[in-house]
């Protein structure tokens, strides 16, 4: 009994947390599609016509929707070695958030758009579908974004202060009639425009303010060269840096390209 | 008989399939000239004023296109030497599909707008009027765009997760009487941010969704240089691809136009 | 008699055609402050308050302006060696044009307004105030545009293309109550949401059309990568490309990078 | 007595200009707040609810602010070794222009928005809270900035150039029946265009003007390319200018940090 027990405990396993086999890929195809379908459901129930038509019905397909990822995340917690790890893992905390939003949806007013915070679950099937290549990319995306963080902090100091000093600036030049109520409605104006979105909510009306916006928008419009420069030059290096260690030394050295190790000398 | 018809039908393949000849590069120019105004009848066709003037006029012009365009596409399906080849391939496909929408439009009510399809027929006439070499630099940069192709695929997951969750949150913070009216329209609104288009048909009211909108903006703005970092990078390879080491010293030499290295002069 | 009058143009011609001297020097930057007050003093006009207030003193200033610039001319063609050459070449034209819309704007109404081209005269006092340093890099920018040139062709004909094609859609979709009033205006629409301005005068408002809205933002935002990278990689170029002719074959070498011409192989 | 009370200056210097001590630092982190806060309360008493409600409070709040930093600045002016040399060094002006404002908004109406000066005063606390590894990234930013000066002075005297002819075309296209009220608004709309900030609360109304509209958007969106380019290759040179050639074989090394030549192995 025990034995068997354990049996249909491995099996479970090899469904639920590998996708090798044909049952696991299985598996893990409909979970993909049972959250997206979790996701769009949120979608429409928050569509107002939708929400008039067809409340009961999407009240009955959001239980059926939780009720199925209780049982996958007890199946997890049942099959797994270690139940302790998997709780306290990533992916256990991002299962177990994945499901509690299902409750709040049934208990609480507005607690089911937490259910979008279940996108962040796609994160393991893609890991699982085998899209290690994309990863790979996102990995060399994420590595120069890393090295070119110090460069971005200070870039957005800069800009910070700037949208401060000039939202400030409008708030006097502006003043209540125009729109800009206050120093903070006048920056969130400035980081509109500096970022050159532009709703037009809120836009200058007088002769000086629209100079300073006019300069707001030619700073803004040569600063955006900033990031995109930090990211290309980090983009490049991130891509040459096809390197390997010095068999000699360990050093670094260009893959393909040096002859010689350029820390010990020692010929490739 | 059989001799001369063959021999007429060599002719017309001679003017309407090539262009090395006067007469051909005449039709290729001609048949330019026909689409355009094909095109450009549409476009007059959909503004009111025309309409209500000139409707049975457009009508009319209309007909004479369609009818003329039938009879090129007869011309070519009777004087190729592999009918089924041609219907089949490529550019034959798109003289069909350029052909219909004109008796849509004479049939169906609004069948007149597939005309702008035709559009892709101007492909061929690109091609055949010896622009090469903007074929060419097409060429490199869409070699440059595939090349980063995987690269824009994980970056498009990123901004699309971004906006999604971006957009429930603003439903959730602003609702529906700030013109949120559903997740859709907030992801809407989002990517109308992000992408720094921002109409400001629904633009957030009150602090707390300025506050995210403004960080969403600033987020939107330092994104933007990712595409562009990667697009310039792999530019920046499909240009240099042109090079290989010196076989004598491994200095960079450029591939088919040195003809000796430039570092160590001997002869390549 | 004829040699003293001879003194005087040729006094003259210092003045007014070179600045190596004290006094053309200041004839420059006294020129240079009349064009600019006098492109000011259109500014002016067009505001509905001054011309309201002040239309005499306007007038007259202008009568003044013309009258001084006529002057400036007469001087310039006395003075002159070559006269045919001077009106003939190209600053001779520049100065005529910013003669003419003087005496329009007398005449005709509305024709002040072409004294703007006057800002073209700007050139000529940027050129003589030794800013040669800006010109060269003027001219940096303009090779690095040019050998872009190509390229950046067939890019705009894609984003044409695809212009088209979505605002064709759009006008189909949306259809005259939303404000898609014609296909022309569709295309401007969707020009406007390509390049990132989005005024918001045109907006989607069908789910349908916001979705195809939403996929022309993310695709604007991919392309606006490619001139980016175009542009970059030339700019690389041209500034690296501090190339000099191979005394032997001519061929352009590395200016102190090469060792050898990579063309001959003569040593250098 | 003399003794002691040159020591407690000494004391004083230390703590209060220094920030190698527990005291010193301690210190400067108590500024850090008070700056910032006292920046947020400018915010606050910009907002009307707030200030209904708090005016006196935040009245108070900005005379016991006003106060500390006044005693700050005597502190900072008696332990100081060269009166002279502080008062009308950066950071001695700098904080005598932090605190001026405070006396100004007890006095003047509207007189506190300049306390959003004291921002600078941040930087200060930058550089002594060794966040000096940031700014050596800002060093390199601006190094790369500073050897695009030039080039960017250039760009923008055509993007202002531009600007100007096309907003007076626009004016006398549009005219004041569309808002284009004057040239100068013009402008203002045709740099609101160019820079794709789009607010929208001028825009074309005739076919005409969106057709030069449309052309102005295209140059924008291909221009931005420009200042980009621009940074970029100064920034992946002011990080590459750390590469020197081999003596021996002439391949590039990095600068103090190889030891061999990575092309031919002689020991550099």
């Amino acid at each position: 009994m025990q034995r068997r027990r354990s049996n249909l405990r491995n099996k479970i396993y090899i469904i639920v947390f590998r996708s090798d086999t044909r049952a696991g890929r299985f598996f893990d195809i409909v979970l993909l599609w049972l959250i997206i379908l979790s996701i769009l459901l949120v979608f429409m129930e928050s569509v107002e016509g939708f929400r008039r038509l067809y409340q009961p019905q999407i009240r009955l397909l959001e239980w059926v929707f939780t009720f199925t990822f209780t049982i996958e995340y007890i199946l997890r917690i049942y099959s797994t070695r270690n139940t302790r790890r998997y709780v306290f893992s990533f992916y256990g905390m991002v299962d177990l958030l994945a499901l509690l939003p299902g409750y709040f949806a049934l208990l609480l007013q507005g607690g089911q758009y937490f259910i979008v915070l279940r996108a962040i679950r796609l994160l393991r099937v893609f890991r699982i579908l085998k899209l290690t290549r994309y990863l790979y990319e996102g990995n060399i995306l994420g590595k120069a974004v890393k090295a070119s963080l110090y460069k971005i902090t200070v870039f957005l100091s800069a800009v910070i202060t700037l949208v401060t000093i000039v939202g400030t600036l409008m708030y006097v030049i502006e003043g209540e009639q125009h729109g800009f109520n206050s120093i903070p409605e006048s920056i969130y104006w400035a980081i509109v425009t500096v970022t050159t979105v532009g709703y037009g909510d809120v836009s200058p009306a007088t002769p000086l303010g629209r100079l300073v916006a006019s300069m707001l928008m030619i700073i803004g419009y040569g600063i955006i060269a900033v990031p995109t420069g930090i990211v290309s030059v980090e983009m490049a290096r991130a891509t040459n840096d096809a390197q390997e260690p010095c068999p000699q030394c360990k050093a670094p050295v260009e893959k393909g390209k040096a002859n010689y190790c350029s820390n010990c000398g020692s010929k490739l």
